[in-house]
């Protein structure tokens, strides 16, 4: 939930993104965000890194989601996907042990196709 | 400190960069970054609180900064920036119990104007 100040403005602090729950299409909650990844020199959103299915923060599947996939959903207070869960299980996944995979151009090549999202490299 | 695969991708995540030590132009540590703020709709880093003088993460006073200000370096394991700490101490500042002022297009004015970095609203 965001208070009134934050609702109001056009920015939102990023230890407010992360944490955020994540709607799937139909409004059924699939899981919550755990960190952006930012472009290092021009500071623009990349990727987001998503938690599924994870128990008091530990386990689960870990999805990298281009930005633009994601919108902020007022009524639910948190991120609502044009995805359903399903949809999101099939998209290309990774473990936490095996985090550096959202670094790697191949895995990002094959989630970009999946969203049909243009690569931003 | 980040590890190799970090320093190598063109993307940081938004919790490494909290927390990161913030050095001034001399190298002298000055603070810590608590918070990037991000443009809602386009993901934009627009602008970076960070937390000065605090002591065990409470007080100090907090500064919003134009992302444009900080600059990694990868020899400190920081980010340096382009003024000293004393400058840093004289640009508008908020405490940790008023922090809807970063969102105060007026406070705002004030950054942009002290550190001459053309707005982006």
């Amino acid at each position: 939930m965001l208070d009134q100040k934050t609702r109001e403005s056009s920015v939102i602090a990023s230890d407010r993104v992360e944490g955020t729950n994540v709607y799937g299409a139909n409004g059924d909650k699939i899981g919550s965000v755990k960190r952006i990844m930012i472009d290092k020199t021009s500071g623009q959103a990349r990727d987001v890194e998503i938690s599924v299915g994870a128990f008091l923060g530990m386990g689960g599947e870990l999805h990298s989601l281009p930005w633009q996939k994601l919108r902020y959903d007022t009524e639910l207070g948190g991120y609502k996907l044009d995805v359903t869960e399903d949809q999101l299980r099939k998209a290309p996944t990774y473990s936490d042990n095996d985090r550096d995979r959202q670094f790697d151009r191949e895995y990002q090549n094959r989630v970009y196709t999946y969203y049909t999202v243009t690569p931003y490299w």
